[in-house]
């Protein structure tokens, strides 16, 4: 919470104490929605209903939306109907739907029982769609233009209709139910002429999303054609809805959430951290664990099978743990880089080689610097101040074998790790979960075999 | 590219073979000018010029600032002083700073020589702005009304001044040059009475934002209130330009990015990918690799320490990369949920001691689980299957021993996962650079620490 707030919050509970209601709603009404609910999601449960009654009915509304779902439960469960009714009239669609798929069953019944007739249609229609389409976060409120009209007949419209719609600032043409064109309230404001036709206006090639699509594409063509709302069609080209880009912005943090946490290797989950049980985080949080946890067991395979050979020279073991992280770390960094240009439709299969070719070449100035930093750091550290060394034969020949299995296994581990995501999106799987833990337990493998076997052959063992 | 796109450039191409310039412009003038630069980025050098001419005047201005760094150069160097003013003219402001940014210096000042004075002077006001500041990113362009107007003034003005703004629907209410109201065009046309007053429909308590605000917090408010611009001011609350929701949405991704590539133990860079070289991604990554790599003394010198005792007992070897992998996701999972938790205002400082005993409490459910996962894991594959144990005196004893340690050290990593990067943020550091490398280097060290010890306990050695 900004400082701002908090002192803001401090001056309401003082108010509310002091059962000051009237300088309280004079207060509450110059504040932005969102930072009442803020501040009321902090609230005690026993006096929210009180200081919620207190925001006149339009901003009770909007502050309601932007609040918690814990918090709305609460105060539909204290609403009489008649108020239940009263937020959901002031509600537009798309918000309505997402505080219903927060609410237990027993909630979303009475909602849909005190909306309106027409907006449970049209909740209803949304929440068949698949969850994460273009459908199940569209609103159906938006300006429907006919060609026919004239930009004065158009204003006219807006003005009389706009007061209900999520915007008015795009307005879609329709002709027989098709969606045959779109106009700006920039364009009919600028326009000379009040007397032309809204067809002679209107861009006919539109941009439209398809219900089904996903919601990552949606919020990647806002993000490419910088537009204020995209229209939202079903197979025959039929305008079912709209999505604004508020909404967009929503869907692009929470994908990037849901990646950053996919390559940590956590299970996505929608619902906010603090919120969240122990339990519940750790179900998102186990399998990965488990899974690597459990594949680890070929690096265990690998040091048993040398177990003889590490045996006879133990100094190697220590460098095990270095080895292993960078290129873990190598291997993340190239794995990274090119998860994030996937999703952002930077990078694409066909740029494999292009990668590949790239990654090759950091890889070898990377080996290259850090097997010279390598040397350096093992001779002046182990050998000359710690003596790890003391009773090794042939310490430089050990020293070069650790050096050379560092620029190999970086150069593997950056392979490995520009590569795999890549193949993973091309069969079709979430190239996001190829990253850092996935690779790291790959590569760990990969070290450990470079290592013994460059150790074997010029140490040998 | 999309497959529309694909097959759209091969129409073009072949068009262009043909030298059928008319057909080839009355195909772009109905397309989406990112759709078009997306095509004219991957056009051979030689053939661009040509077609990029046979587009409109408005049409190119809006092609050109959708285009890569590398084409708008080439473009440029071709250019004629007249054909760059004329593109200048058309364009925003803003956009021509972000052109401006990638240029080199004979090709800045060419563009500064030939911009509109007044345009001169806005771009250098925005160029002396800090890198990443709200000033930085924002516009001049916007519509400013007075108090005073009537609401069909306000109409008046904006459909006389709008073409050239870059938003027309907020517009900002000045009074002695200070900013004191913000109203937006559904304000004035869904106003039943023409003659009232814009003071009497203004929203007054303005959410703004200042010119050295960072653009991190910038693009925190569009999401947060859903605006479609705000006004940046400056120390007196003089109105010096707006940034609109477009680029909020470039900064929201350019920041996610950039906390993912932090991550992953990379430098964060704002050129994409592709047309990075190699050395210039080497100088990116190989910072945190060295770092890393030399923090990974302290494993050696771990190891190290108790040589002997892993000479003495072979077998626990086979299980230190398990441990210290296991740790590491462990505490990687708890810090990436908090990093993101941090840069998205959902978590902070003061949430530390809930945080806390929540991932204590995951902790100890994964600890356990993983623990007796482990064990039947060992059982089964090592002792039963592979036979890892044979000659070791007390194998359950042993299998105990990584047992119990798997469960302390996912323990002490999730404690240190959660804490660290909130300490780095109270601190004044970026939490992002607390993320998985450098958590797993500290986890790692606590692992083997707290392997030996537990061995040293249970085994005596």
């Amino acid at each position: 919470m900004a400082e701002h707030t908090m002192i803001m919050e401090a001056t309401l509970r003082k108010l509310l104490d002091e059962k000051k209601y009237a300088t309280l709603r004079e207060i509450l009404v110059t504040m932005n929605p969102s930072d009442i609910a803020v501040i009321f999601d902090e609230l005690e449960i026993d006096r929210l209903p009180l200081l919620y009654r207190l925001l006149p009915k339009e901003l009770a509304a909007d502050v309601f939306v932007e609040m918690d779902p814990d918090a709305q439960e609460l105060l539909i469960r204290g609403f009489s109907d008649a108020e239940l009714k009263e937020v959901l009239d002031e509600m537009f669609i798309d918000d309505a739907v997402d505080v219903i798929e927060e609410m237990p069953a027993t909630v979303v019944r009475r909602i849909l029982e005190q909306a309106a007739p027409e907006m449970r249609k049209s909740i209803n229609d949304i929440l068949r769609y698949p969850e994460n389409s273009a459908g199940s976060i569209m609103t159906t409120e938006y300006v429907a233009l006919k060609p026919e009209m004239t930009v004065a007949e158009a204003i006219t419209r807006i003005r009389r209709t706009g007061i209900d719609k999520e915007t008015i600032y795009t307005c879609y043409v329709i002709k027989d139910r098709l969606l045959i064109g779109v106009v700006t309230v920039k364009d009919l404001l600028l326009c000379d002429n009040d007397d032309t036709k809204i067809e002679q206006v209107m861009i006919t090639h539109v941009i439209s999303v398809n219900t089904h699509d996903d919601q990552e594409e949606v919020a990647q063509m806002f993000s490419k054609y910088n537009f204020m709302a995209l229209p939202v069609v079903d197979a025959e080209n039929r305008l079912v809805g709209i999505i604004t880009f508020d909404d967009a912005m929503d869907v692009m943090q929470d994908e990037a959430t849901e990646d950053i946490e996919k390559m940590a290797a956590i299970i996505p989950s929608e619902k906010p951290y603090l919120s969240m049980t122990p339990f519940e985080i750790w179900k998102n949080r186990i399998p990965w664990l488990m899974l690597l946890m459990v594949s680890a067991t070929f690096t265990g395979l690998i040091i048993s099978h040398f177990e003889i050979a590490l045996q006879r020279l133990v100094v190697l073991t220590a460098f095990i743990p270095m080895l292993m992280d960078t290129a873990g770390n190598s291997g993340s960094q190239a794995s990274v880089t090119v998860i994030r240009g996937l999703s952002l439709n930077e990078l694409e299969f066909k740029d494999i080689l292009s990668i590949i070719w790239k990654e090759a070449r950091v890889a070898v100035l990377c080996g290259l610097s850090l097997a010279a930093a390598c040397f350096l750091k093992i001779f002046l550290v182990d050998y000359l101040i710690l003596g790890s060394f003391v009773g090794v034969s042939s310490p430089f020949l050990v020293i070069g074998v650790i050096c050379i299995t560092l620029s190999i296994t970086v150069l593997f581990a950056k392979l490995v790790g520009c590569t795999l995501p890549l193949f993973a999106q091309k069969l079709g799987f979430d190239p996001a979960v190829m990253a850092s833990p996935f690779i790291t337990t790959i590569v760990d493998a990969l070290s450990l075999l470079v290592y013994f076997s460059v150790a074997s052959i010029f140490l040998h063992l």
